[in-house]
């Protein structure tokens, strides 16, 4: 039990602590020198969507973003987990119509709108969600183009083996320093693989996309575009009200934060040159929100209107059925 | 960090783990014995709706249960955290109505119908729950019979410092044989206070409940009553399909089963006179189902048909969007 992770989160019912949640963090320059961390650091994690805008960069090493020329919201819902709203399904729908393609050819599977406004309006329309709908359809239109580009066959562009998911796995390689293996490795909920590496490898993977230290020059460029274009488009990185939406338009084009499933958060405080990587044990997401508000509280430097954003998310009330506040999942402070 | 809870279950993703949930068990006898046990079973905890056939003998202490004549699917409701199928919201309003009460008095709060039919029912007719459909409702319906038995006010039943609840109150500290305190109480998601007390506390109240040793001849009878009551009408204490309702269902009147809230379990294998209660420190419901799963394999003396059940939730599928199985939730065995 000496390996236990601290506790990072925790949720308040009344006057007593109800639930306990663990993790790790760590911020890192791009040589991989830590600013700051806490828990281990070192153990193989599965980075699930936080890692898109590193996956983006296939698009560069195939020059699909020229041959197809690609916009910058076309590149920044790459890098999405999307809501569903109805400018997602637009440039994820435009990019496919560019390409030749359609929703038929999108890998990734059909699920509800993560956005309540998008979801009761195609319920109310009678209409059932398709691949377009999923918050991941900007990465795989995104892995599309890159299949063409490649002059390969579209068709299971999301399997291990193909050719794209190769090219994908050697640009999150290059970015984090780190070789990938089978023995580490699962499938995503938008069925791809995704493969576990350190926490500490994918901060320095991102301080690497902020600074392009590290980074061949074509590369250092690619990733520069991706995070410019994540951070001007904040909207469509997540959508409206969303965590990732929200801190992305308050810290103006110097924070770079992505979700991902099961407790993940990676980024980068652009100006620092600095990346984090932040796991919640048990895969709690909205405990891993509180982590990553209690983070970017410590390191990103907030200004008074970042900070009250910041103090949201760092405590999240919890409500009865009724709506009174009884409680709240908050950041412990290390 | 020494004293962290072991790690009871996981989730694999691939060949990888990719969630780790801590957790304590206790399984007693109605002495408080131990059977078993893993990690802090002293540390208080909210019992949430786990315990609500121990709050339901507040019913039998202030003689509703004769005053009105309640049925044993009154009673099996009132132990309930049921999904609201029909036969949920008939059996609550014809408790009510035989009060002369109605859904107006109720004081949880409407949710949208747990049962995914029942929800799509609901839609599909263009209404709006009612407070009939809160999970909670048979158990508020019992409370507001005894307070009409008491002869005081109903409205406020459900505040802390009213009489019904002073009444369940010291029920459950006749049964669990512990002090509640002001000092570790929260509000439940149902707008009643839940008090915490330690794990141990209530394995051995639910081992006393399946007994009646420890307790009054009154109380042990009432007890017998609701258990038999609840293991009677599994299809009442949850719902089609529901774990709880399943298990139950299996053990054909050998086993009490409840969850609550944020991952807890409580119940009794009462052929054995044991009681048990375990507790997810992060509040996973799937986590906290397949460490009850992992137990009860080990204390319950399944038979093969019990076994699978079991093995079942012991072992949950994880799926992508396209429903390939990628992964499962698993108990770890110890």
């Amino acid at each position: 039990m000496m390996d236990a992770n601290p506790i990072l989160a925790e949720t308040l019912r009344g006057n007593w602590v109800e639930n306990r949640h663990r993790g790790a963090y760590v911020v890192t320059d791009a040589d991989g020198s830590i600013i700051a961390a806490a828990g281990d650091i070192e153990r193989p994690v599965f980075p699930r969507s936080s890692i898109k805008s590193i996956q983006a960069l296939a698009i560069f090493a195939r020059q699909a973003d020229s041959q197809f020329a690609l916009t910058d919201a076309e590149l920044a819902l790459a890098c999405a987990s999307h809501t569903a709203q109805e400018v997602h399904v637009e440039v994820a729908s435009g990019l496919l119509s560019r390409l030749g393609l359609s929703a038929a050819d999108l890998e990734c599977g059909a699920h509800q709108p993560i956005d309540a406004a998008a979801r009761a309006a195609l319920r109310a329309q009678g209409l059932k969600p398709s691949s377009l709908h999923n918050a991941c359809s900007g990465k795989h239109s995104g892995m599309l183009s890159v299949a063409l580009a490649m002059g390969v066959p579209t068709a299971g562009y999301g399997s291990r083996e193909h050719a794209v998911q190769q090219q994908v796995r050697a640009c999150i390689e290059a970015v984090i320093g780190e070789t990938l293996t089978e023995t580490k490795c699962g499938t995503d909920g938008c069925s791809i693989p995704t493969y576990a590496a350190p926490l500490h490898s994918f901060a320095r993977g991102f301080a690497r996309m902020a600074t392009g230290q590290g980074l061949s020059p074509e590369t250092a460029a690619s990733a520069k575009r991706l995070f410019d274009a994540a951070t001007g488009h904040p909207q469509l990185v997540a959508g409206t009200g969303h965590p990732d939406t929200l801190i992305m338009t308050a810290f103006k084009g110097r924070v770079m934060q992505k979700y991902g499933a099961d407790g993940v958060q990676c980024g980068a405080i652009r100006d620092k040159g600095w990346g984090y990587a932040l796991k919640c044990d048990d895969g709690s997401l909205p405990a891993s929100l509180a982590m990553l508000a209690g983070l970017l509280l410590q390191i990103a430097a907030p200004d008074p209107e970042q900070r009250t954003l910041l103090e949201g998310f760092a405590h999240q009330p919890i409500k009865s059925v009724r709506g009174a506040v009884v409680g709240e999942m908050r950041a412990v402070w290390r």
